[in-house]
């Protein structure tokens, strides 16, 4: 399936997530990630995400079976996909 | 169709996005937006975005025929959808 996670958290807790989510997603933009998983692999990072989330946070998962119902538009240079901001 | 829309930008160029962004889509969560739109509708949104963004944003634009082809879930408390953070 093809999922996107995006999170508000506070400053810190942002980067325990960031590091956990770039291990299995494509990063997209801050707080943005996405890609192709399976249902065990969401199902795991989801419940990682809990373990380690901020209590104050929200974070909100977007998935689907197929990616190529989904249309992806951008605007503006990417920043996401790069390692040097964490 | 129904749309996503996140964006990264500097804090008050973020203020302007946000006020355009919540006369047509439900706010969900800091920088993100969704909800459903007419094809042209979204072209018009694309516009207005691209005269008020700031030089260094990046907005991401998902979109898919049918709401029903998306699931949803979210962790935490809701911030989204109320107007007295702005």
């Amino acid at each position: 399936m093809y999922v996107i996670i995006v999170y508000d958290t506070e400053r810190c807790n942002c980067v325990k997530l960031h590091k956990l989510l770039k291990k299995h997603l494509f990063w997209n933009q801050n707080s943005v990630f996405e890609g192709v998983v399976t249902t065990a692999q969401f199902a795991k990072i989801k419940q990682l995400l809990n373990e380690i989330r901020a209590k104050d946070s929200h974070i909100t998962f977007y998935s689907f079976d197929n990616e190529k119902l989904l249309r992806r538009e951008e605007m503006g240079e990417a920043k996401g996909n790069t390692s040097n901001i964490l």
